[in-house]
């Protein structure tokens, strides 16, 4: 059994080495990403079996992602190799134009990635998972992998969810809305949202109330970003909030897959929601720190460590 | 007036710094480079005016390539900026899986470049140069870039090409063939090409023969690259053989647009076809020698300097 | 027509890929820089055309400079090749030894560019321009380009004008002053200027009594840098204060230039002066967060995400 | 069932970035490593499954070389970690004194991986596999690891060995000698070594003298290295010789283990042994190429590529 | 006569060059540190002569160490050359799991450093020196080296001393405690200290108290270091705090010695205690600003010009 | 006494970390050079004293020129802080124009290294050494520098001497010729040269002839240095000719040096000119496989490893 069945687009980073303009940058650096990847090394680390389903190209750079799944622990013995597609890419523009930001720029038209399909699906796989989780991400990137995403919601025992709205990616807000609520009807664990996204969804962005209709549409916890503010978490019968740690910023991407997948891990190992969301902001502040979006994802004994420096 | 007009695909090329399996390349160098725009950079080195008609996104990229266009002195204005697609990028492994080789991966489909088309043309600036210029590449990138091949051949007041086979991009050999052949029909000034394409093209690879049927085909001069072996060159009255310079291969790639740019820009200025093939031959020795497809292309004074050290 | 003419020296800096002192550093990043060039590329991605008059030796590194230019669209066309002299160069040691700033190391002396003399100066071109634009680093470097700076003043139909002054290259501070008080004689339509300068200048540093005084020497527009406090600039009917951005220093060099050019820009395109100083300011910032003086000064767009990011 | 159980040491490898004396290099490069290691990877390229038993630190690069085992499909489920020892490393110092070779500088003594003993063997896995492999490099660490290879070897089905005695891990010749013509005693199916080793060890070094005698101790197979001038391979029924190819040296090390795992792994699945050591030598000449031992070792089809380009 | 004799093990360090944890960092820049050596550094940077007495191995790295303090303008021709043992060399990993701080993984278990002995210590230079220097570090690495810090220190005309327990080189508190202790008693004219070493050592953790009891122990002078609260210094009729300086961090190992260096080194010079404590805080904060231990330790100009800038 | 003094240059050189034109070079990594300096950490290597006389500025390049004799072992104390003037520097191109060699470009004119003068010269010392030694360079670089060589030759008790005819720093090949001749005037022990040098100072460039010409000027040995192809030794009884090794070329600059630096001293211990010439052609060997002018040079130990691995 599986603990943790994830879908998605894994990704090859390349990551600008300095600051400023994409155009000026000679050298990159290269990660292996994507937000449901990311979320994958952060459960696995945290001591949870996974297994990713997605598509990589028959290339070097699909290799490259089947590689660094095995090596973080994540079980990649359902990654499909897709012969008629190239593995997706995006590169990290850092700094630019605001500080403390990163603008990314996609090649992932048509990739291996985004064919996902709901015959990608091992159903036994999925039905005996603890929890089934996607993003708002794999609902965008194409029809098949949208279908992907509501079949296997389908099929699972429970679901975890993040909302992950890329305005890019979606012809309207109206169409995100309509995609994302159709996933959420199957009912969600763990719901990791912001204030951007729940405007979208419900047009409310106060969070006591975003959980309040939230829960009205089956989610049962509440992780709300409030980006460089902070976090809550709402559940039945409690809320925190957890503001974030001040750290120096070199990267920001991947920060809340960290945060989503560490915080349904602890959850699913029946940790405190609070004690949860703790560690889950010291992954997210440690992933700003680097480039690269999962490396600096901690070991519970690590996020503790962070924790108690505090 | 403009010396020479080139139509083709700018790309951003990503060479791996570390020799190997692209999987294991951590870090990228980005450089500016494309069959016809190297060899726009060999023929504005070599002192004559040239435009680049090609297309870009509308994003750093496209705006990376336009800049160094500029930077190196070839003309840009007739540059199409395209909203709708990204800039073509493309990734050199090197020294894997044969030393001294490359290995192009290429993210183009759908890219701008390849969405150049008759309409891009500025029939003013293409009837008034004193040669067009393009190459096999832009034959198979799109059925609109093909267009703009012939529509450009037909107005032009004269051609050269460099036939640059590339099997992948093709359906057939067949395919690529009657495409090629279908453009040296307007009469080839001077036509680039090796053994493989000549192959395909007429059947015979033996180089005498070789540059008999093309004569016969309405080419006047003949570049004959024979890779690590030499090149020859054939002309109405002589032909001339020059061995390959025995250099340091860091990566071969765009060696052969080098050794094009130079040989026809010098054989514009009226130079010997010996001495041009000599300099196309230092060019071509200079550029396997480092990263990029261009940036080590010499000037006239520097090639003779080469020369003189043999 | 031009609508900026700048008269200065480009120089290679050479910054220090490591902070510390000069040295243990082991690698260098080559940029193009010089307080007129970056004046000049600030100018350039505002929209307006805008050409600089200026010296390069005969050499790899004036190449390079011209061929910069040209990238960042600052027209190169009267520039100089000097055969006689070479392209200066400077160091960056950064964060040492006070955290934050930067030391720099010129070898300029005898250098091309400060052999710019008034026979460099295309009149027709200057009299035609909007602006003139100069600085006192280019009083400094030698009494040619002095003497080129004023005789271009006197030709131009308005002026703009940085002090800068660099205690290290003038014998005195007397010297200082008079050489940048006779600049300003023909009347100078927007004065970028510091307390420190100000202070040698008119013996003054409070913000409000230093525009009275420039007032009465014919200057318009006072744009006051106070560095990590912020900036006010002083109008003809009114005072404006733009607090500094808190932003993370790599190097904080050429960040005086990006302002200047920014609100140079933005006050010919008839910009609000509170507008152009935001723009400018926040180009000031994101330039210190990179090495390289130019690179990531921002377009408008930017600088507006930027300032909507705030 | 397992094909190949091997047992050694692996190695953190810092492999200097700049040629030179160790002293003066600045950069190091990480990569994973040790003889066995290596091998192991190779078994694995070719298709076959491969466990290594062996100890690491219960450190960040034990982690390392758990997760690079596991990336490059190699069984790491027998890994030991050892609490009490770190993970050993080693520096490689490259063209210095002697170009196109590298002097290796370890910080090994005492470490994990020379803590292997007897009792991390998992019989089972050992008597099930196909062929147990090992090296005199393990045999030279410690008396536990040593006595763990005879312990492995006796349980084994069959054996391979690379002699690869390194004279500064052993107090004298004839103690390399004696133990390991005692690991030879149990019968080797395939036999790895050289013209030097076999001098120690038989006291000839003529290849067919040497072939001779190594039979007479139970071998079936002999591929004897000659380094830069080829490799010889001896079986019942014939001999062939393989020329080195001729290619640019950036770091040696490894090449060895790259040809031992690359023919073991081919001569398992029944290739010709001529055909064999064709693709052993390809993957040796493509590992010189590179910093890193296993990185470049080629895939069956890339082993063929290289082949036809010769 | 040479104002200064320390006692330590010199160390070649490897830092990473990217943030995170050890395992992903593939680049490591070398160093060359040591908590005496660094100390030695500043004493020679402020103008005093230096010697360090200590042990490094017969290699590359060893000859690295001893290069280093000749260059530094440290006296290194009282350094033992060890045949028997290597240099000892520790990793720096940075930022991870606390951002800010950084983890140092030693390799110097039976390192040539750690076998100083009694035997090495020139007796004559000892007695003629004005102050003998060593660390809490030195007591630990082994009991020739403890025994060789005490018979220094009996022969020393005036001694300092830098606490420096590292938990992980003691067997217990207690351990740490008594050795230190000891090495008090002959009378230390300045201390450097924190308060969980004093914790250790005394019981309390108090400044002014932990004051106290060092004066009752023989110390003149307390250095007393709170980190990134800043500093004391507690003196025969007076004390003083000086908050630390509010820098960026890249790696904050080094920053103590440098702070201690710096200060003993002006107290012997006769700096008032309170501009030494400037001084060294000053010295300290340079030194978190790099990567390596004492490339940026600043010389007395230098601090002043730090000290002038805040 | 110290065996060797030696008048000339330092200087910082900026070596392009990638080859090719420098205009597109952006990383260079610094080392310390200057031919007399590569002399002197030639001769200290192979055991003997050195002094290197020279002038560099009070900047931090000079401190890192007197930081780098000290490390290498060569006497510092006589080195002269010039506080008018800066420290020269120069940068190395590489591969371009030409594959295999490298262009200098310096910033030296006026530079602190050039004004070295007779009144810098301690008499004491010179008259002490066994060897006195200059080159070709310090007799260009400005008249005082020249007039120093010449009273330093009057005064010592022996001469070496290196051609290294520049022509970019003479006025013409007569200026060279007789600077050069009248520096043999006093008589040379050991004359290191080339045939083009030769050319220039007598005419002829046929080794044998060329002996026979030095050695009536005053030569006792004669090392001709012939480049790619080897070099010659003459001596009184006798004459060698040592092919040159065949190696991997990173960047030339240095070579003739190592060979001086070494042959010099291996002389001066009374090695036979043959052993000595075999020894001197290994250090040039290792010199050009590294960026660097010296940091490659061979210990005694390390050339006889070299010259066995032939």
């Amino acid at each position: 059994m599986t603990d943790v069945v994830a879908l998605g687009e894994p990704l090859v980073q390349l990551n600008a080495v300095t600051p400023g303009p994409l155009r000026y940058v000679v050298y990159f650096e290269r990660h292996i990403a994507g937000s449901e990847l990311n979320f994958c090394v952060a459960v696995a680390l945290n001591g949870l079996s996974c297994s990713l389903i997605a598509r990589v190209g028959d290339d070097e750079f699909g290799r490259a992602v089947i590689e660094y799944l095995r090596a973080r622990g994540v079980d990649a013995s359902h990654m499909v190799v897709d012969r008629e597609a190239q593995t997706g890419i995006y590169f990290v523009q850092r700094h630019y134009p605001v500080p403390n930001r990163s603008v990314l720029v996609y090649y992932r038209r048509g990739s291996a990635g985004s064919r996902l399909s709901p015959s990608d699906l091992d159903e036994q796989l999925i039905k005996s998972a603890r929890i089934v989780h996607s993003s708002g991400i794999t609902l965008a990137i194409s029809d098949s992998a949208r279908e992907a995403v509501y079949r296997a919601f389908e099929l699972a025992r429970a679901r975890t969810f993040d909302t992950n709205i890329r305005p890019k990616l979606w012809r309207s807000p109206d169409e995100a809305r309509e995609a994302v609520l159709k996933a959420l009807k199957a009912g969600v664990e763990v719901l990791v949202t912001d204030p951007d996204d729940t405007k979208i969804l419900l047009g409310v962005s106060e969070p006591a109330e975003a959980y309040r209709r939230y829960k009205e549409l089956g989610v049962n916890v509440l992780v709300y970003k409030e980006g460089a503010r902070g976090a809550y978490v709402f559940w039945e019968g409690g809320s925190y909030f957890r503001p974030a740690f001040n750290v120096r910023v070199e990267d920001p991407t991947g920060a809340g897959d960290a945060m989503a997948g560490t915080f349904v891990a602890l959850y699913l190992k029946g940790v405190d929601p609070r004690r949860a969301l703790d560690a889950a902001s010291a992954a997210s502040a440690l992933v700003v720190g680097v480039r690269g979006d999962n490396e600096s994802i901690p070991t519970p004994e690590d996020a503790e460590e962070f924790l108690r420096s505090i």
